[in-house]
């Protein structure tokens, strides 16, 4: 039976949660893709190349960040955090950022690694969401 | 590096999911919840207790469903199918629905397979969602 579990169970889940799925509105249409992150402060921190998902969040800073813990098909929880997007331009905020993106996920590829060492050209997008409030249900 | 996935390998891709997450709008929010679904002929067919999520997509059926399959943190693929919610009230296509869910996700609590067996009495949420287009990226 599917029950609501309490909101500090909710937050844990966040924080020791390394795959999420972010979702956004695109042209009106709900969307979802995987992405990793890390949680501080209250903020789940990522990155991302330019395209899509960028572009609507820009347009629309809605956002949620649903995470999962799934052992069989009827034992699971799921949290979800709602919140806004952030950019992060500010480099030196970037490149903490990036620098604890890089050291969670080693196996960034060369590319996104060499984009994520030279700060200073930013084509790839640093954010975060800014987590309002979450409710998780498991069984 | 990230990759656009041919649509036969997207398509292919939510045909061999079981676990999908399904994404909607809920009061302006992008909104995901998991779900056990199957295919056929270009619908996901999926259940569901009442409550928020069917609330909403009654009001606004616009939906995704995004699968994945995650090797590490960076070898994975995932799709994204967008269509639109419909809800099946019609008795001997929810029985023949339920029974199929029945089939493949045999742990369906002792509550839900008590209602999914008695077909008359509808508090459990039989639905589709039609997928439009698909799409999938994965390096």
């Amino acid at each position: 039976m599917v029950i609501q579990l309490p909101e500090s169970e909710a937050r844990a889940m966040l924080e020791r949660g390394k795959v999420a799925r972010l979702g956004c509105i695109v042209n009106g249409d709900p969307y979802i893709v995987p992405i990793n992150y890390f949680m501080k402060d209250g903020r789940a921190y990522s990155h991302s190349l330019p395209g899509l998902k960028v572009d609507a969040l820009r347009l629309n800073p809605r956002a949620c960040l649903q995470a999962d813990e799934i052992n069989s098909d009827f034992e699971w929880r799921s949290v979800i955090g709602f919140g806004e997007f952030e950019e992060i331009t500010e480099p030196s905020m970037r490149e903490q950022i990036l620098g604890q993106l890089l050291l969670r996920f080693p196996r960034l590829t060369p590319v996104e690694a060499a984009i994520a060492t030279d700060i200073d050209t930013p084509p790839i997008i640093v954010f975060a969401i800014k987590i309002e409030r979450v409710t998780a249900v498991g069984e």
